[in-house]
């Protein structure tokens, strides 16, 4: 029997309709069950404009709140009760939807999924992991991006075994080589957490290749990197920052003069190809691991089918127990560490 | 009269060609009288396939050791006591040069100079900053990128005087904007370190914007960027990794048809100017701030270009008595900071 996902209709920045257009994607091409959570009457003016959607398995669930990307996370949790993040993910907890996807703000997705489904045994702080393109084509996985700070070893050594499991599962590598984000290569380099958490992890029972630097993250030599949140975040936003001013020079520079904008029109496809190649929404958003359920956070500007991939990946996630498999290869560790700091 | 700038001849990947070519332009260019460090066969024979430099002011200091890419810091400062950088250095130091630049190993060189010239009263930990291109067009500081982890506020404290004075003598920006690097625009944002460092860098006599995220360090809205040397570095090979990544996803795209080739003949001169916009090579370098002494580390795969444009700046950091400003503006601080971690 095919999945059922729980997708907050009310999470994109142009929502609802990416999330109606992707949930229709998804249960046309893979036969996923989709529970559109949010107000009912907008959601059901944008089906409308897709007559054929009456056959596909997709129903409504009605959340009268919708917490937008201005919302605190903590005031989220505390005000917006009916909101279609915290309805989503209350059916995840009834196991009415097998995951949850959303779109919208992401500290208060991660505050309110915490709070709803709870963190599985052996980890001290779920983690939201980013999967991205490398230059080998292959995609690579970089936790913690932001959902803790001032980590403590313990919390890396967690997010080692569950960011490996995640990349084994879902992006079907065999054999993940496991790194740790560093300002060197010796491990005796980097920081006080680093140098600590790399005597954890060396001792893994996984593929652990020492440090690695900021500019490994791409290189496709690394399959799996590990950082505190802050650091991870640092990285994440910073690449954003890269993309655009490149986008940005390398358009100022092709229409400044007709010739060039001539050689433009001729390569435009290899634009399109560049651009895909860089494209993030394939991998189908960025999930938080260490829960009692799954949930994926994708990015407020995504399109139906970064959608699609989100729900798809929350599918695969579901199916093939990535948290039945976390929470054996956590008990391995016997250990207990101190909490780190919730980015708030 | 015209500054004297000692430089590492035997630091760069290709040592010593682009030293002596990047000697002979600032030369020319500027006046500086160039002192080469290293040892004196190589670069006389380097020197001797440009007979008309014979007029210009450029002298060779002999130094018999050079210090390697593999070299530790440590191993270096010890062992090696005729280097080319330990020699140079002595130079600043001894007043017969006013500044210093190498395209050498960074470690071995931060470790070298904070030795041989001591840190400047008010200063607990120089800091390393780094200079690169805006969507703007204009250009930002970043720092510290590497010198120090485990960082204290004070220390970031001052790392954002050092970094705001460098902006405005340097890049000429009249009232540099500074902002810490954290995750999320709110004060309260962030970890236990930037938290504790907004409330200083609130408190200083300088335009203080608050946090920044990573994605606004290429945006052209913030001038100066002040982080924990452990953040800075993962930011800045971050972003060397994502631009060899675009690099090569560009390259691949457009090489595949004859039309998109045909397209890129058109548009090459684009490209060109669409390198050059991303080049860092035109900032000459990454200073070493709050030492007693001028210090510009350059990348190991600077080109004579690069050579010339840092010791343009060494000229200019030493006659624009940067240094001065630094002690006048961290003595208005009145605090002693317990010591950051130095990188090894």
């Amino acid at each position: 029997m095919p999945s059922t996902i729980a997708l907050d209709a009310m999470g994109s920045d142009r929502a609802p309709k990416p999330e109606v257009d992707g949930a229709i994607q998804a249960s046309r091409h893979y036969g996923i069950r989709v529970l559109l959570v949010g107000r009912e009457a907008a959601i059901k003016a944008e089906l409308s404009r897709h007559p054929t959607a009456a056959w596909l398995p997709i129903e409504i669930v009605n959340a009268s709140e919708v917490v937008t990307m201005e919302d605190k996370a903590a005031q989220a949790l505390r005000s917006k009760r009916d909101s279609s993040l915290r309805v989503g993910l209350r059916l995840v907890r009834e196991k009415r939807a097998a995951g949850f996807v959303t779109a919208g703000n992401t500290g208060a997705a991660m505050a309110t999924a915490k709070m709803v489904l709870g963190a599985l045994p052996g980890v001290d702080r779920p983690a939201l992991a980013a999967v991205f393109p490398t230059a080998l084509g292959t995609a690579a996985v970089l936790l913690d991006v932001g959902a803790n700070v001032d980590c403590k070893p313990e919390n890396l050594e967690q997010f080692a075994v569950m960011g490996e499991i995640y990349c084994r599962s879902i992006l079907g590598i065999k054999r993940p080589r496991v790194g740790l984000l560093s300002i060197g290569e010796e491990e005796t380099k980097g920081n006080e957490l680093t140098r600590e958490s790399f005597q954890l992890l060396k001792q893994l029972p996984l593929n652990f290749v020492g440090n690695v630097e900021g500019r490994d993250l791409y290189g496709g030599r690394v399959d799996v990197i590990v950082a505190d949140g802050f650091v991870g975040n640092v990285a994440l936003k910073t690449s954003e920052g890269v993309v655009n001013l490149v986008r940005f020079a390398l358009k100022e520079a092709l229409r400044s003069t007709i010739t060039r904008q001539v050689g433009y029109l001729l390569s435009r496809s290899a634009f399109v190809d560049f651009k895909k190649r860089l494209d993030h929404t394939e991998y189908g958003g960025a999930p938080l691991l260490g829960l009692k359920g799954v949930c994926i956070i994708t990015h407020g500007s995504s399109n139906a089918n970064a959608i699609k991939n989100a729900i798809r990946v929350a599918s695969e996630f579901a199916e093939r127990s990535i948290n039945d498999t976390i929470e054996k290869g956590l008990a391995g560790l016997h250990r207990s560490a101190a909490p780190a700091t919730v980015s708030t």
